[in-house]
């Protein structure tokens, strides 16, 4: 069986990509990353997600970006709320965390290297995320060219492939693909700043983007909200 | 005052590399990391020298590259000692770490972006590390256009430049550089495998090939060992 490094971050596109891995035959390895999060909920939900989907093995990896401070995801910086359509979509947000998907690629890579997996996995999204660099299709071609280079496997003729399979979706085609392949969306989690209780704040970009997903998609989204 | 990350593990190489940036005018961050080292030796090594050196800050970042094993220097895999010259110019080491400089200037990269600076500093070595893939200069390339292409300050049109001043140069000739800038290589420390009161042990890769380097160089290494 062939072995693929998955990212998993617990949220809609992270999860919907390990079940696409699953049952495209891959052996999966989730990866996710404890950052500095505000808040250990999205490790929690990755938890849930690897296990509920059959993932191989799944491990956390504890890094520090907040040495470098400079998002609203990891430092002490308000998270926007209630933005329209048209502001999420305008510029780079502050949420934003620099090289972030370059390093979770390095990581991904590392693995990758160490159990011989050719494939890896990541939920990147042209679409939604459009303001976010590292999620563009010529991004992920860099990589790639990186990590042949830059690896023993590459160098002793191995070749890597980043799978980035909701590039070009929407959330709402996603979250279908998703539901058809079985996924609880119960289980996975999305705010950039939940509630003391866990529940997701309805306000955030991410919040926002994922009830969209779920009306546009014609279906209810399984999750509370403190808002809603 | 132009700005530059410099990655200092506070070794030979990167202990000279920092000093070329700031004898070359840039104001200088260095940084390192704490990946589960056997030792704590070698950041101890990189405070020194960033102190003696004059760097503008310096950053330790704990990373964790453990968890997925796959390297001597970070698994319980012996450090092979006694090599000879052919023996440590063949192959890929044990001590090769899986994608560690792809992840380092990931790193080094994120700071860059959240501090404007443009130019990364890093102190790889074609010659004598010929088996590392991720030292060689067509990597360095690699990481360039993704390093563009992948940051918000890419996309915004700043271009990285990633500065590997030693690629070409022998240990000695490094050592004589160091040397000629003012570089006070009793602070350094290179050891895979040092003994419990600190000394190296004067006969893994990293030591030999530092031997070596003064050797060559016609000067004494200033450090210690436990074998000399």
């Amino acid at each position: 069986m062939k072995r693929a490094v998955v990212l998993l971050s617990g949220g809609i596109d992270s999860t919907t990509t390990l079940a696409i891995a699953i049952t495209g035959g891959y052996e999966a390895y989730a990866l996710s990353f404890d950052y500095g999060q505000r808040h250990q909920l999205e490790t929690e939900a990755a938890r849930r997600v690897a296990t509920s989907l059959g993932a191989k093995d799944h491990r956390i990896a504890q890094i520090d970006l907040r040495v470098f401070g400079g998002s609203a995801l990891t430092d002490d910086v308000a998270v926007p709320k209630r933005r329209s359509e048209t502001e999420i979509a305008q510029g780079i947000p502050v949420t934003y965390v620099p090289a972030r998907n370059t390093i979770f690629l390095a990581y991904a890579l590392a693995w990758a290297e160490v159990i011989s997996a050719d494939d890896i996995f990541i939920g990147v999204n042209a679409i939604d995320y459009s303001g976010y660099p590292d999620c563009r299709p010529e991004f992920i071609e860099a990589f790639v060219k990186l990590a042949d280079l830059g690896t023993k496997a590459g160098v002793e003729g191995r070749r890597f492939q980043i799978h980035a399979p909701l590039i070009k979706l929407s959330k709402a085609e996603i979250i279908r693909k998703g539901i058809e392949l079985g996924v609880d969306f119960s289980l996975t989690h999305s705010c950039y700043d939940p509630k003391p209780d866990g529940l997701a704040c309805g306000e955030c970009d991410s919040c926002l983007l994922r009830l969209k997903g779920f009306r546009e998609a014609g279906t209810n989204d399984p999750i509370r909200y403190a808002t809603i």
